[in-house]
């Protein structure tokens, strides 16, 4: 008597925590140190001193009912003011605080959305490879995810493909760029040639057809690569952003839903992630984070050591003969398994005690996804048993 | 095209908002300390020393990665078994770390729950006076709430309707208790009479109907009132907890589902409740706060000033002519509209800069809430303010 697909959610077997589970014994019979594992997706570099010492001056000096009492749903006022000022003055996009949701990360931003453009037979459109909690996402919500397949090697968008499965259903697309797993950036011209489809075939359906931007790396990004603000592309795009990444702050659950005034329905698609958030019993993000977040809207993170990992890395890989996506942002790399299977990837990487996450579930089954979120030295030492799998899945090759 | 009910969730007029710009905008006129505004449900005591101590301690000591980072889905084990440590210690009920999940707030506990439980048809009923938002978070689960009648003036339950209103649909039955709006304590008598029948019915409909006990108030609670553990009186009960009022951080967001062991189906209602937070993007609650329950697990309020702010208000109250709930627990009085209707009660009070949150909300019209977490000295200076009203409402009288 409970309900059957939640339980199933529930139950399900999550892949990256078995590693998980397969590392830590493997730890206890060869050494920590001599486990590498690239599955989760946790940042490795500290928050910003600034961070935490605003941190603390609130918890030493704010009244306790400011600091920790409830804010508005929407969330606190200065935070909103402060992050709406900050969007505009580097993207002139016009935000205001009217246009921020506040709320405990992306995840729940982006199921707000979800929910927000549930519609009778509505379709949400993914592009492979993608963060595999939207399959569930979307179903919880009530609707059909479309996989458009991955542009593979250059992990753009496939457009025509697009094209054939957008239909008067479609609600919405979610784009992630840089993207988890690939790393990739989708670039201007993607995504101004992407907007153009949108547009023709929101008219053509007679109501738009949102981008749902999910942004959580936006400011992971190295070398020249530069991230196109998405809603200055095409204006009926909805963003979702998290501090997880940016400040190193995953556990504290921060982030923020961006409905730009210009986008088509604005108000109403605003009031609909309100009422969502509320149905799925958001109350408020936590408020010592929202308080912390008006002086810290402006810190960015430092990439040095995560660019060192990345660089390392990738040309460990590409030395040894490896084919890796362009790793213009995020902390992974997503890369071709040698024998053309992940999950057979896997197997044999195992055998080396390195661990790695099969390219299945993010809709891209020949490949494979490593994390470089991880000590420099520990990526050095990894690179033998980089070798060691190449060479052996080289074998089994068909 | 956005979705519907959403929409109308986001955009339904909040009463208690409307009335908090009111009170903004009267502040203006005749001043803020003339304005008695008992309209909001904020903690008015700090939250305990400790908890900000540890909180500082950890920021200045922990390693970021480890105070900053993911925890598990289902809440850092650390906190989880101390939690549950805490539990089995006062009430004996055998907790375990493994039947705790931790959520971000008592909220999204509530409606994990509703939508772990929902099944076609399925219905929550819910006992007058009850928490409003309870009928926002069955309809987003797509359950039907079933309204039993307040049980006035004693607001115990009123066991024939709810005899008469279970049906082979009841899926739980929402308690509250010590009671937002009441105020009161389910006794021990209330709740043993419910769970034989619950269990009489559960037999009879060959499923179990859980109790799914939201407790926020638990710890406030005054002179030698008694809060029964209601898992103790009937096996098939759910906990939902928040520490929003125990520790006064309502904006920081820590709460828990306890799923106890000896409940029906617990493995199969605990992994339910795990796919609805992940199918609603619940990823963890705030890692500092999981971190810190550790520590303060044993922290209780200091509720003297509170209890001093109960009796000061209800004697008031009682001594002007109101006829006022029990107020054993929770910092709400509900007290009769004179002119037996909450609603028209307020636009009286109004006049007098008082204001309250008539009943209807909460399935009690003739009643209505105050919350007496303000400052000792605004309640006594609003007393005058009660008897104006009182007797100009009183003259209304039909």
């Amino acid at each position: 008597m409970v309900n059957k697909s939640m339980y199933e959610l529930g139950a399900k077997p999550n892949k990256i925590r078995e590693l998980f589970e397969f590392g830590k014994a493997r730890a206890k019979v060869v050494g920590p140190e001599n486990v590498f594992d690239y599955t989760l997706g946790n940042p490795s570099i500290p928050a910003p001193a600034i961070v935490n010492e605003t941190a603390i001056r609130f918890l030493q000096e704010m009244d306790s009912k400011q600091l920790h009492g409830y804010t508005s749903n929407i969330g606190d006022e200065p935070a909103r003011a402060a992050i709406a000022a900050d969007l505009d003055q580097r993207f002139g996009c016009g935000a205001k605080a009217s246009e921020i949701f506040i709320t405990c990360g992306a995840a729940p931003a982006l199921t707000a959305i979800l929910r927000a453009l549930a519609v009778e037979n509505g379709e949400i459109m993914v592009i492979a490879p993608y963060f595999m909690e939207y399959k569930f996402f979307a179903e919880a919500a009530g609707e059909k995810l479309v996989e458009v397949s991955a542009d593979i090697p250059d992990f753009q968008i496939r457009l025509e493909e697009v094209r054939e499965k957008l239909t008067p259903n479609t609600q919405a697309l979610i784009l992630n760029s840089p993207n988890n797993p690939a790393g990739t950036v989708y670039t201007r011209e993607t995504l101004e040639a992407l907007g153009a489809l949108l547009t023709e075939k929101g008219e053509e359906y007679g109501h738009p057809i949102y981008i749902i931007a999910d942004e959580p790396y936006r400011e992971l990004v190295y070398g020249d690569a530069v991230v196109p603000f998405i809603p200055n592309v095409y204006p009926n795009t909805i963003v979702c952003y998290s501090y997880s990444k940016s400040l190193s702050l995953p556990g504290e659950r921060l982030g923020y839903v961006y409905v730009p005034g210009f986008c088509a329905d604005s108000p109403m698609v605003y009031a609909a992630v309100a009422g969502a958030s509320r149905g799925s019993g958001h109350v408020c993000a936590p408020s010592i984070w929202q308080k912390v977040i008006v002086e810290c809207v402006k810190t960015r993170p430092d990439l040095e050591s995560y660019d060192r990992n990345r660089r390392a890395l990738y040309e460990g890989l590409k030395d040894i003969g490896y084919t890796v996506a362009k790793p213009d942002g995020a902390f992974y790399l997503f890369v071709e398994a040698p024998n053309g299977d992940g999950d057979a990837f896997l197997e044999i990487s195992k055998q080396h005690d390195l661990l790695v996450v099969p390219g299945a579930g993010f809709g891209c089954p020949s490949y494979f996804r490593v994390c470089y979120a991880l000590d420099y030295d520990t990526i050095i030492r990894s690179l033998p048993a980089f070798k060691a799998a190449y060479e052996e899945a080289k074998k089994e090759e068909k």
